[in-house]
């Protein structure tokens, strides 16, 4: 995630200037041959562009408010994991008396979880710092390796619970913190697994493409020789706009724009290990402006 | 779902090539009426046409809106009818000491519910791998087959902690659970039962098709022989939009585009039975770019 | 609610035909008089029209907007109901160990609920088959006889388990599901009882019916005698856009548009029985392409 | 809050008067100015007035959607303040096993949060009936005095429940039930010492008012004779717009636009007291079309 | 927060300024040059301007209502937060049969948070008198502080519920309101940490200024002398919708437009310790209708 603003706009320009040149060059096309032909078939086409204008910012607004919303319940499904790992922590210093070990294992979760929606291998320092190895074979062993290690964490659980005599509304409270992590992930994997309906993630795109090269068409005959300026101008913010939706609309993949899910994780390990006594891995830093 | 991108521009394509079609040669035969013989009355009407596409955009923008809450309601729904089953799982081997048939009645449930929502019979070698002969016959004799599981797997929940003495808290966690598959079930169902009310099914098609017969109408004064063109494009840019509603509006149907339930069966019956040892059946894969 | 595509274009053909007759003469009248006296002040109106429809969109789109959303919380609403129904049947199935007139009772508080939306007397033939005759006498003296229904059934759980030394959890269990009962009728009475603010639901038609009357004077000029064909589909495009808000707006009224409350009650009391053996009442039936 | 649809126009009508003469009379001088005096300088400034309108619109779109959500937040928040008073209610009927007074203090609940919320004076009348004085003089004793009593009831709740030993799960559902009712409080609190932000409140307004000064200026070339009616439909159009967002956006103000709370306060007084046979005060009626 | 209106008319002008005299001053410079030179490329530009005017819309609305969102959200979760810390205080006083050195503790909570999110340090003042030297020890060695308090008291909790015999479903209610504190804390951190998208808080300020350039140029043909005035108006409406977004954005950043937190921590202290008879400190008062 981008968290530097010198830096974003030096990202967005870079990522903007193969299409603005190429729309830049078919504005100059479409205006010398328009002064040096004059053709007369291209007057008065306002009309059209603006109705496809509107039709345009329907798919754009309705498109970039679904990857907003898309976006930001991913950052927020990722707030309740951490707020969970959190309680969690608590719970097992308090309700259970204490046991490290469990707090360890649960901060192995969020990277298991953030590999899973990369579908990426996790990073194995990060895994062997904080698993056990014969917990971290019975949960490789599955395909769903973050359920797994919520699975083994919940049968640790109970059978801590047990052995120290835990009264059962107490262990009913740990357990619902792990139905509620369950949640999380589960809303989690829906955004990963489902991406935007094709309707709203191809076709804005293709609509913007065509605007582009109908605006200078349309524009022409009253611009003259300004039209590569106002044409390329407003051509540029439409796509802006079709980027700006696409670029949010899958948060968890590998690029610039997604969310920062190594740091949300060094975080949760934090978090949970520093009440203990326990000393974390050092929080990422961030890199030319990108937060990994 | 459409999972793969090149498949949906070729679906999406062939969808929209009969209107397409239909738009075009209409579009055709009145700039040929229009420049043959010249119709005054067509002169400069502007004005109607882009007052009604303002009406029509508001009729898509609420339709399509509602349309795609609709869609990611379902799915998000079906998101927590996953999770709450994982975590009933968790329960079942952790708070209740573990009872392998109740995970697999429970697997049986969302094949129960997905055939009920397309108003299908289920797949008879998934209900019978799962439930018991007796449970079936129990639960296929009420009309709502996928509550009764429920019902009965609260009897045998009840009925197993009782024999094993599990304590009455940990016992309530577990009836919570199912009590909230009882609410992602009963949102499904009202969202496969209440259909978009009539006006925002039918009026933005109505309304989408006659704002495309009169489009050229007005076009055809200022475009001349580029009408067709101009006219089609934005007339199959509002069709698309009416046709991205409709398409999401029932999220249960048995079209490309609706939600890929028997995945998602498919994905809680594996997280269900995995980290008992137990083998799933194996995943289902796209067909032709579309996730069943 | 209208469930059938067909009658339901017939339905809204109906309510529209009056409306749209008027409209038709009033333009039909203005390009009369408009090009039989050719009337100067009439040129070039076109600026205050569609400043008029850009305030008209404001108002139809925050109306129609608040109305579908108020249409679908009462129905998300009366969802929660059947879902908590269903939970009560398996807890009383389950946690309190069966009590068949305890789902009797409970099946009869859907109906008492509806009467109460649409300010109607229940149907005595439901509250008769379901409540005792002492149980409808006490909750019959009560204002609100949903609310003193809960209040009875809440009693006899109470009564019940100290009789059978149930657990205080699960009990609690029992209780919260009557409390999540409480919160989706006191949502169902909070929309019956506070209509749309009288600025969204008086406003847009009145400002409605101004445009339809100015629209023809507006484009008279312009469209010369195709005015009546093209001010009035514009027209009617605006009418039905706020009769789509209004019939939406009121969802527990007693018109085609309203919620299927009789359904759903049914549909209630057929979850809560069958599972017991018990035989529930039929379905009712869909009238002439409205369900009841 | 008005009720009724006939007094709603006359109040509605009354309070757009002064506006509405203003501006007819400042459009008639436009317009005398104009057509006497003929001045050039007022040709064709079309263009920034929609451009206005349509900065005008995105202020007025965002204002109304804040503000009408404000209001309905506003009563939803109500709404559950009645429906955990009302299982507050069963609660103490059935886990408590009956005690009367503190159903009777709860009902001077939302006397006081109310009272509070408009900056008044609670009616002592209301809270002598249902306070007992010792009660009444600690609660009175703190400035927040809905949260003193929600504290002295759960005082209450924990000493009656150790003196008949009520099981500790059945008061943790007792205590739910008043941190529910503590976040509806916190809730409506939020909203009442929460002002829409300063531009949302402020902008709007101005910003209408100019766009009514320059709507004549820029219509009455194209208008003439006809500006003073058309320009004023507009404007007023365009004042009810932003005169709807503002009496919405203090929904506990003391103004004929406000949440009836009196009402509320009463109906939950009422479902608190009549299951238990007690007789609660008579509910205020409309006064001329407005529910206090 | 602004909580005075006149201040804010005043406080809102004073920020506008700069950039209205600028953007005048560049509006008499094309007028000037136009009318001095008449340039004849400069004539109906009308088009390019609109269709701008219609992406920057579409900046606008989504990027000001996510503004409005988080500012809300933030506010909410601020409320949250205070709900359930008088929750807590209720239940430190009946469930666990008070405690006061916990109520004062948890009203050292907001302050570190509020402190956090600002990036500050906390008011020496504050902490010192309302946590014990060793707990603020314990607690000012974890790099998440109000996590580390929760934490605490947590631990607190239990050792006082084991040595008074508390009953383990009353315990699991604190823990709950324990959890409930964590989410609204991870929230809270959850805005300040993940700021709006590049895309959406750079894009629209920049679309904006280059709108405001090209207005004059638009508008200096038709509107002549008068455009200074005409594109000022148009140009500060835009101005100040894009300064309205960006106000919002960071609801705890250090500027009069950020939430009153200061005010907020107060609040919770006071009802934190007013019921046990201890005296908070006094309430901040506003500074030049500021509210800190």
């Amino acid at each position: 995630m981008i968290v530097k603003r010198p830096q974003g706009i030096a990202i967005l320009f870079r990522e903007t200037l193969p299409s603005l040149t190429i729309l830049a060059l078919w504005d100059l096309a479409v205006v010398v041959l328009f002064q040096v032909y004059h053709q007369e078939w291209m007057e008065q086409a306002a009309l059209p562009i603006s109705l496809m204008g509107s039709a345009l910012a329907i798919f754009l607004g309705i498109r970039n408010n679904a990857a907003y919303a898309r976006w930001w319940e991913g950052r927020s499904l990722w707030g309740l994991l951490t707020n969970n790992c959190r309680s969690f922590g608590r719970q097992v210093g308090s309700l259970l008396n204490g046991a490290p070990e469990l707090a360890t294992s649960m901060a192995a979760y969020p990277y298991l979880l953030a590999a899973a929606l990369r579908g990426q291998e996790p990073d194995p320092t990060d895994i062997d710092r904080l698993l056990s190895p014969e917990l971290k074979q019975r949960v490789f062993a599955c395909s769903n390796r973050a359920n797994a290690l919520l699975y083994e964490i919940g049968l640790k659980v109970r059978s801590l619970s047990e052995k120290r005599g835990v009264d059962g509304a107490l262990q009913s409270n740990v357990d619902r913190i792990l139905s509620d992590l369950a949640n999380a992930q589960g809303g989690l994997e829906r955004i990963c697994k489902t991406p935007l309906p094709v309707q709203y993630s191809i076709l804005p795109n293709i609509a913007t493409h065509l605007f582009c090269i109908l605006l200078p068409l349309s524009a022409v005959q009253t611009l003259g020789w300004l039209t590569p300026l106002g044409s390329s101008i407003i051509g540029v913010l439409f796509q802006m706009l079709d980027r700006s939706g696409s670029n949010l609309q899958e948060p968890f993949s590998d690029t610039v724009h997604a969310l920062p899910m190594k740091t949300i994780a060094r975080t949760i390990e934090t978090d949970l290990l520093q009440p203990l006594g326990l000393k974390p891995a050092p929080m990422p830093q961030p890199l030319r402006g990108v937060q990994p």
